[in-house]
């Protein structure tokens, strides 16, 4: 997707080949910096701290943070320490349990003196697939909207809402919720997006409201509070978000907020829809609210803002009296029976685990407790 | 309620017994500081900018309002100008109007001469009706929570989850949703508030904690996309709003995302209440979602957040693209069909038609269209 017109990823290795070059989401939307990873404790570090997020970028982080640590040390030791030290970054996303599993695969029965290249080779393999999955999910997600648009009187452009960012910025180009979004655009679709401002960390107003406005694609910035007004006035077409992790019977992990827009959506017959690659996929479980853990984030998330002055800095600032205790999970579950369907890399498909065993036969099966 | 242990109410006549001495909301939670208001155009100036808010204050601070202007010309021209200045601060509570009405009604009638002292009597007892009001609101939410109370078998406090302002800065003191709350935690209940953000303005984070905060009850700080979550956890066992507008059958008209947080109710069977004093109850509507305007204002107060910075200054920071567009419907509206009940300073009711003139016949006969 493009900045400031240029064509460009959410990663990709430096110039010397080795070293992993990211966009620092921290920073925006006040600045737009690249930050080089030259080891495996910078990688956990940007994934704790969220310069990179989003489940799908955050597996292919990690694929490139086990090539930094093969290439300082290819040892058995050291391979199981950059799985360990990666996997604890952030716990509820399973593209990085994922993809961490496809690099131990790759590595552990080659000799060590081959771990550096083949590592390299596997984390560009992930990455590629990111991005034709994307691709692939938004091709899908386009057909969803085309039909969507058949069936509409209203006049005026097709509104999607969509919660937290699923954007390129979420994976390692288009995105998954906003993959369709894109495509429509960039086929003349007149669409417009309402972006959630999705706090506590913004995600929305942040990251999703600064790259569809990089990239020309209409849209409006909301309070999260605002989604269920604006779908009893009829003002939402559809609603797509992402997803964390998705369990075998289609209950859908995603930013915290998720389920009381889905709850929204079902009780204004708004259709509702997750986007997620198979990786997002754990087929081991089959109850969302049951089985997920939730990732307990910082209080500070809540109780300070960064933002800019009027002199341009930019500062973070305390928002709460300095005593109130504070909570702050970072996801929730919303359970299949609230959507209309999820969207993946080879389809649409019924939130069930009916719908989601018709696209992966051959995962559905083996895995599958009940 | 108190504030630094001295107990205190939101709105008062100042040491002169003409000027009118308000808390200036728009300091909190960084700072406590009382404003005097002399003129109508103070008075004006105050409710447009939310110096004072909550359908109840805003209600008894315009009752002053015309006070300060009879004062200064008690004709017939002076008092209309007073009753439009002031109607056209906020669009969607209906109390503005009831109060307005209730001081011209006062003072119509009435010699000029008259009126000066007239109106600030009205303006006292409207006050203390206010008081009286939200204390039998008070009492009758606290009956709730003690059979709930008896229902329960979880350990732990009795979990209150409650949405934006609805305490004693809202009205003239007790509050209406946390009027219940006071009454429960001073006579030994023990409760914890689940207070969410209540963005754009973040009345939940600066005034709602800040004042359970003065009065020492346990509360935690969430974001609103956190309500669902808690619910679907078992975390809540009674949610309580206000209400800016109700209609004749009971739908509530209140800050923009009560609905959600109704809706995530319904879905975990958690009852859910809206606190009122009938001076909110719009007899003259029959549907919420047709029929109530719902105040759109500017785009500044979600792009823009006041915040304490390292060194203690409060300043204001920019957190949005600075291209990105932005829609701030101030209010939703939640049908009476979700809701389990409507406390009233006459008791608790269905959110009916029916359930309403039950409480309050004399109302419910003359004006209901159907």
């Amino acid at each position: 997707m493009k900045v400031d017109g240029v064509v460009r990823r959410s990663i990709q290795l430096a110039a010397d080949g080795r070293s992993v070059e990211i966009v620092d989401q921290t920073l925006l939307p006040h600045s737009f910096a690249t930050r080089e990873l030259h080891h495996l404790a910078d990688v956990v570090e940007a994934i704790r701290s969220m310069r990179v997020r989003g489940a799908p970028l955050i597996g292919a982080t990690a694929a490139y943070g086990v090539g930094l640590q093969m290439r300082e040390d290819p040892s058995d030791v050291s391979l199981n320490r950059a799985f360990e030290d990666l996997l604890a970054t952030r716990p509820t996303a399973v593209n990085l349990r994922w993809a961490l599993d496809e690099m131990r695969s790759a590595l552990g029965g080659i000799p060590p003196a081959a771990r550096e290249e083949r590592a390299y080779e596997r984390a560009a393999e992930i990455c590629e697939e990111d991005v034709e999955n994307c691709r692939a999910i938004g091709e899908h997600g386009l057909r969803v909207i085309e039909s969507l648009c058949e069936q509409r009187s209203e006049p005026g452009p097709f509104n999607v809402l969509t919660h937290c960012n699923a954007g390129w910025l979420a994976t390692v180009d288009w995105g998954t919720a906003l993959a369709p979004v894109y495509l429509a655009h960039d086929r003349g679709i007149p669409i417009h997006v309402w972006v959630g401002e999705t706090r506590p960390r913004n995600q929305g107003a942040s990251l999703t409201a600064w790259e569809l406005g990089q990239h020309g694609v209409p849209h409006t910035v909301i309070a999260d509070n605002t989604g269920g007004h604006l779908m009893q006035r009829g003002k939402v077409d559809l609603c797509i978000t992402g997803s964390d992790r998705t369990t075998s019977t289609g209950d859908v992990c995603n930013k915290i907020g998720t389920y009381l827009k889905a709850l929204a959506a079902r009780d204004n017959a708004v259709p509702f829809y997750a986007a997620l690659p198979s990786s997002s996929i754990d087929w081991t479980l089959s109850d969302g609210i049951a089985e997920i853990p939730i990732e307990e984030r910082d209080g500070a998330e809540l109780s300070h803002v960064r933002g800019r002055t009027p002199d341009g800095k930019v500062v973070e600032v305390a928002i709460l009296p300095a005593s109130s205790p504070i909570a702050n999970p970072g996801f929730d579950v919303t359970p299949a029976r609230l959507m209309t369907g999820l969207i993946t890399e080879r389809g649409v498909c019924a939130p069930s685990r009916a719908g989601l065993a018709g696209l992966y036969p051959e995962r559905a099966g083996g895995a599958s407790k009940s």
